[in-house]
């Protein structure tokens, strides 16, 4: 019997997750776009022997850039240069369904995946915002016309992946042969979408597919996930809510013919750590006092959809109804919180204030490898999306501290045992559709078996 | 008085600029998706102090991959890599305005201008094959419907890029101001082609604006370089016809307020170097021996439009019309070529091969020097596109052999005076326009300069 093993993947954020982060004596705000911040943390997370580095995304300016550190830079771009700098760790980046081309993204994923020998990772949203909409000159698409597009994304992005097969390329030189245009297949396809040609013009990604990894837990995300996703972040607040998650998504698998293996559900934690419980509280109380309010507020309130001045500080929450259009599950999730906990907004506002709705988690390196192996081993969770508070010494405590706890407790592993993304998450990796349909029928003699390419001038 | 100083670019293609460069024995094909390939190149053209390196892209596989070593990586996510592994190179990549959305566009050169600290640069171009549009689902824009885009999309971009002033970041922790929104400022853009409200979500580039670069030679093409290219490189066989574009483009640039040294001119060259001209030409028949005449007919069938069999490799070209609609002027200069120099189909190829249009030069450094001095001094140069013909061993015998007597002829710089690709040209870097008209006025209360910020939850 193989011992189950837990996996770790670290959400990189500016100087930290918390909103007050970069107020902190502890981070430097200017580090925000320096490439060498994100290239230290990416080291650490190797350090550590992590699984996997992440970074979320959007396309707008979004929060209220007078109160905190935004502006940053775009993570794809961002991953090449981190993946120049390592060698085990995978790099996933959010890109959106909504606002890009299928080639585009196939291709830079392909091409991310190559530069890293295997280690890509895309973390795929729908781009929920009014203000991302404005950047593209479009009316904000309904949720279900997001995700419709979203799926017909994911199918042309996989056959853009799979058009070339692993072996297309012959590279006989003395023959003067380099590829075999019968293992390179145009798609043509023709959707309610896109009308996409193909083949992809960057050969099969190492990983096949670069892992797909998704993060809304919606209705319609949780279906999104259990279709696609080899990864899900997700924000669970209690060990209850989050075996109820992990349940329920692993029980949608069956109907796309996949196995409860097949996806690794990671809930994020932001743990505030300390050597000592009381070190830890001093931490998050100091975090706590650069809060700022009028910042929180305007988050709250957009999210809520309910406008909240500082007069409703020290009030509950008022009421408000948790379903709407869409289904937002943040929104749920935080109206559930402050009721449960009988929150006024103020108190509201600082369990937000660590990870937006992400489950903070104060104490020692014991206290968090604790609530990691309890949610681990009670049907909550496969691994976790980490969320340090501060950065790098958030990442830093946690890799030198709970790490080794997880080791001595046999939950983690204490060397890579592979050079990619799918091989750290035990993943397997997947076949061309193409070399599987070949594989299916009977050998026959070699035809044309794909569709006629373009010659034309390269530039 | 100063000196006035050579500009030299390597464009780095796959293995090598010749089309048989896959074949040779002093390239390994396998090297077309491997980053340290890609990263040897930028640090041998770095150890030879070239101001930048360069990488041209097409959104479709184009070309026949049965005989060539095509599908290779996308150059923005490729150039992030190089970032990380040197300190002084421009960082070129070609990104398509016909294929793309001004956000994105603008975010990652901002992105990849922070990553290496100043050293981006766009190479602007729009996309003139069918195979491209049916990678998108549409029609191909007509060649002036291209560039009308094109246009729009700089005004976009360039825009995006000054939303944020230098000066918007404050950081003022103790007091909790993070940036000063009346330096950053909405676009409200609403244009034929694009409605983009802004501001970006990426601070201002370290350059200002990442270089700007322009390739296309037709009548739209010049216009376009005038208006906004400070980098142009170009297809000139000749050096009367050098001198003419030279001429040409640098009077256009009045009208649009700009000086000619606003403003580089860098033809390509293919240096194919021995270090004696016996060597030179060896390696030259070498490759020429290499050559498949269906890849080159099939390229140049589609170049001329019309099609070219086997059997019309040993007569010359037929009588076509030189110009067509959209006036492409590579297919130009390819008949005119032809025309000259009274050659066959085959002999056409041959002269093709090394450069698909531009300059083959085969000698002794000296030669190669010779060449280069004369184009710089007699005004149809500020510098040169280098093209080697296999890499990275051509780019290793230029930097080796042909930068030492540049130097020595007092032509080029001995050390990097900079660490920006603006600073290596020579050029300056651009004001915001929000800082420019803020100068012009007489200094008032501060206003709210900027249109209202979005206050939204980051997910």
């Amino acid at each position: 019997m193989t011992t189950r093993r837990l996996h770790l993947n670290a959400f990189l954020m500016g100087v930290g997750h918390h909103e007050a982060a970069w107020r902190h004596p502890r981070t430097e705000p200017a580090r925000l776009t320096d490439v060498r911040h994100y290239q230290e943390l990416a080291r650490i997370a190797e350090r550590g022997l992590l699984d996997s580095v992440f970074l979320a995304d959007g396309l707008a300016l979004q929060g209220d850039v007078r109160h905190n550190a935004l502006g940053g830079l775009e993570p794809l771009t961002l991953l090449s240069a981190l993946a120049a700098v390592t060698d085990h760790i995978g790099l996933i980046a959010t890109v959106s369904t909504t606002y890009n081309e299928p080639f585009h993204v196939a291709r830079k994923f392909a091409s991310l995946d190559h530069i890293s020998g295997g280690r890509a990772g895309w973390n795929i949203v729908t781009s929920a915002s009014e203000a991302e909409a404005r950047n593209f000159g479009i009316e904000r698409p309904a949720h279900a016309e997001r995700y419709a597009r979203a799926t017909e994304f994911l199918d042309v992005v996989t056959k853009l992946w799979d058009s070339w097969e692993d072996d297309a390329i012959v590279a006989d030189r003395s023959g003067g042969h380099y590829a075999d245009t019968r293992r390179i297949h145009a798609l043509d396809h023709e959707g309610v979408h896109f009308r996409v040609r193909g083949p992809l013009n960057t050969s099969r990604p190492p990983q096949g597919h670069p892992l797909l990894v998704q993060a809304g837990s919606s209705e319609d995300g949780k279906e999104f996930a259990a279709r696609f996703a080899e990864a899900v972040f997700t924000a669970q607040q209690t060990l209850d809510d989050g075996r109820e998650f992990y349940t329920d998504l692993k029980s949608r698998l069956a109907k796309y013919g996949r196995r409860p293996e097949d996806v690794l559900i990671l809930p994020g934690i932001s743990p505030i750590i300390g050597s000592t419980e009381h070190e830890a509280r001093r931490l998050e109380k100091e975090l706590e006092e650069l809060i700022i309010p009028a910042y929180g507020l305007a988050q709250l309130s957009h999210l809520v959809g309910i406008d909240l001045a500082e007069d409703a500080l020290d009030r509950p929450l008022p009421d408000i109804p948790v379903e709407t259009e869409g289904a937002q599950s943040r929104r749920k999730l935080v109206i559930e919180l402050a009721r449960r906990e009988n929150l006024t907004v103020r108190r509201l506002l600082g369990r937000l204030a660590g990870g937006r709705g992400h489950r903070v988690v104060t104490g020692t390196p014991e206290q968090i490898a604790d609530q990691i192996q309890t949610w681990f081993e009670n049907g909550a969770a496969d691994g976790f999306n980490i969320m340090p508070p501060v950065l790098p010494g958030g990442l830093e405590h946690f890799v030198d501290h709970v790490v080794p706890e997880l080791q001595f407790r046999g939950l983690f592993r204490t060397a890579y045992d592979s050079r990619t993304l799918r091989g750290n998450y035990g993943l397997e990796r997947p076949a061309s559709r193409h070399a599987a349909r070949e594989a299916a029928e009977t050998a026959t003699a070699a035809g044309e078996a794909g569709g006629r390419l373009d010659v034309a001038v390269a530039s």
